[in-house]
């Protein structure tokens, strides 16, 4: 497998973190250009902080972190701490980074790493919602044909997290997701469809965390605390490190390509993503939606990134 | 298992006469009050026609049919015909009913025959969008307490038949659904989350029309053109008859209680079933909602009625 | 000018009474069938009890009530207590009617009864939301083209007093406007862009009620209510009984023949009457919107109707 | 009158080419920073040539001009091309302009050069769809407090000209307006409601080219075409010089303070600009709306600017 360029787009969250480690874990297989920060779970100045305090885990300060988006395309922010409560902002007491965020701002880079780079080099992963992403195909239209790929977190088929059909992402900016499903980028979509079957349970959080050094500690105080944030005890899916392991080992998830448009008017559908699985639309194919994943496989893949740090 | 008194409100609509003839064919166990038509697939001159036609051909005759709603509850008709073709009504000519539609409008009788009946034994199986049942729960709500179930076919939580995420039942009407779905009436539903499931292959039709009789001829010709309105040689969902085959055997469905509302605002959603299958609006639960059944229970049902008839 | 017989849909209301007693004053001109009483600003219970008093008020207990719906049609009820507070229940401890409502639902009276006269003698005029209306169109299409005229008060092209642009019958049942608006029924308009010309002052007032009589003192009371349930002394629109004088009066009236939908999603148009004043849409004319009233006029002929009573 | 510093954002459009031209007439009062060229009556390629031209012709292609965004922040771009027939791009033979847009993008040249003057001096005139300074808010949402005031053509509170209530600007991106309008930025409002009472006649226009020089010619036929664009003959209402006549003469106009909210859903009221004249919803002003202007003081106005320059 040939080397990938990366960028990371994301607002962590914990779940974000373990995405974050997981590439760097994998450095022979994907290069990370750099990191831009969005609002999302919590507000962009945090997740960027976030980042950076992440980077610092692992060693990587070299990696660059830019701010983006400080707030959805149209609406007000609604952040995830009403939904989890505080919980989500704990954690984060890992080493202080002595890295700043860069000046510049995260769709600007964004747009000159990918022009600058060989077309069709380039994968975005977003673990967030699409704000930066779609900035970024406002501004500068032609990146979408230059992206390799982008990968996001986002979406359901069967049943939301946020209301009765729509996911977390989406829900939170779905002005930004339907700017870039109607955009000519290719797109590989990992939804609550498929992360649901990658819920991290007792045992799954225990093997993860056997290491005895200092990153298998705080991975394990951050997964702890993941889990425990919306129910304590029950099994919680793990969602954006299936964006990265898609990268690293695609065929432990299935898929299909089909059209995904995103609802955006207020009402029981908001933010849903309108995924026509029974093709009855006639409208063009455009996302290649995975369904399913081996747990197995990704736990252990996972478990092996941490120990490699 | 005791008798229940039944009203069939209908669109035949090939799967629905299945279904009428399904539930005639179990006297014992289903006492069919009266049946009451509505606009769906088609107008509801020609459903109340065809109704009267399927009694005819079960030498029922004797089975009231009564006119309902000529066009939805708040928009404009969209038939069945622009969806599948005229095939929908091709195959009618049954043998010409001496039967004609009652003079009572279908949803006055509704009431009429719910309030003279004790509470609680009327049942209400729904096969075609809900019109009629809204009309009857807006002019006298106090049935809604009086029925005994209402049990409909309509609707989907994992992609729909009209667009991508609506079912064909609820698209037509989706204000006459909302309606009932906020009455507080008890409500079983048959998606085509389930429907889905029983899908009517060269196999099921073979064995279904096996027998010389005139009827098992007329049924095989029904079914031949239900089978071929849509897509020559593919198999097709069975819908209808599910409604009447939960009363008859409940034991081969699974399902869950949870709560359904429908999107009426103009969009992607527009006709969705918005079903809160991960519990996450806190709305409480307002219909069971089957997910599974028995498929070789379910045609062998149908088969045993056939050969009664 | 030949007598209108006319059937009055209304949900007292102090103008409501009003143009009840309007009417009632105009024998000569106005013959009226029955009342038909429909849930809005209070409980169909309530409008029809008030409706009674009104009509023992006038002495004309012979003209029959009937209670309509309960609820709007698709929606829950917003009443107007919510927004009025409960001022709009006081003043109605007028005289206690030995009437009771009619058995009959009001939406069949009143198919009956256009259905019983000579096509196009029958005027219905509506004062509350068109749930009543919408319901017998959708049980009986044909009498969209036997009435004479629907008269309305609702709507708002510059303005609401619900949300920033829809008027309160409108509001609280959308969906049933939306039916009635695209039945094809002739329909006149009577908007707050014309009832917000006849202001009710404190000099109107006063010389409403100059009388001495009971009626006098009665009405007086209701108007005082009416006045200042919104805001203490200042002057409020006198709606529904535009709807009468229309009927009396319509040289004073001017208006324009165009085209109006009805906004029924959720928004910041919710109720809305969509008027197309500058005819870009295309869509044909269905409503003859009234655009202006001699004010001095209309109080001349209300105050004549109080001294003839 | 102290001097304005302007960014005006275009989308000519002949009404845009005499807003230009107005302000450039006004050098004494008016500082034309730079325009930035948006989408909406035509490609943003397009609109930007036809700025540069319409500098040729004022002989002052020292002007700076940007590329703003080529399509919608969210939606697709339906041009005033099929709205306009090809009539809207006619005209333009001017001479061609030796000079080429800026290679930064427009919304980033605003941020920097609202950011480089002191706050509270430049003032933006938005002439056309407000993508451009919804991309600049969101990018960089300190600019709302440090812009003077945002002067935009669009809307309106009385009757639209692309559906029944909405303006072209609006409706073509609302999504844009939802977020400019939401921003803390002081907005004066030039909608339908305004320009409706300055309508392009015979009259003025031989006013308006009197002249016998080459500019006057130029710009009689831009109005010529302008005016017989939508029906040969009809006057027609000038809607973009009112926005820098309000920087010039602000005495001549007269407007109030309201909220103003974008409707972004689909369905009858998409793009209208709702406006709270009635002050019924309670949320706080966001905007002046102008609601009158004089006719004869605007177009003499134009008319000594079009002799000056």
């Amino acid at each position: 497998m040939c080397r990938h360029s990366i960028i990371i787009d994301t607002d962590p969250g914990q779940d974000d973190a373990l995405a974050i480690l997981l590439a760097l874990a994998h450095g022979d297989a994907l290069d990370v250009l750099g990191i831009t920060a969005v609002c999302g779970n919590i507000s962009v100045r945090s997740t960027a902080a976030n980042a950076l305090k992440v980077l610092a885990l692992a060693g990587r300060e070299d990696v660059p972190v830019y701010l983006g988006a400080a707030s959805p395309l149209v609406g007000g922010l609604v952040t995830a701490e009403e939904l989890h409560g505080a919980a989500i902002m704990d954690g984060w007491d890992l080493p202080v980074s002595s890295a700043a965020p860069r000046p510049e701002f995260a769709a600007d880079w964004l747009i000159e790493t990918v022009l600058s780079k060989p077309a069709g080099t380039v994968t975005i992963c977003a673990l967030g919602p699409l704000t930066n992403i779609a900035l970024a195909v406002a501004k500068c239209p032609e990146i979408a044909c230059r992206v390799r790929e982008l990968v996001l977190m986002g979406g359901a088929s069967q049943g939301g997290n946020m209301n009765a059909v729509a996911e977390f992402n989406m829900f939170v900016d779905p002005h930004a997701a339907a700017r870039v499903f109607s955009a000519p980028i290719r797109k590989t979509v990992v939804s609550l469809d498929v992360t649901s079957r990658l819920l991290l349970t007792e045992h799954e959080l225990g093997r993860l965390t056997m290491g005895s050094g200092r990153l298998a500690q705080q991975v394990g105080k951050l997964l702890n605390l993941y889990r425990n944030s919306l129910m304590a005890g029950a099994p919680r899916a793990l969602h954006d490190p299936a964006v990265i392991a898609w990268l690293l080992m695609p065929e432990i998830f299935s898929g299909r390509a089909l059209n995904v448009e995103i609802e955006t008017s207020p009402g029981f559908a908001y933010g849903q993503t309108i995924v026509d699985v029974n093709g009855v639309t006639g409208r063009p194919a455009n996302a290649f939606w995975l369904t399913d994943a081996d747990k197995g496989a990704f736990y252990a893949l996972i478990g092996h990134a941490l120990s490699k740090i």
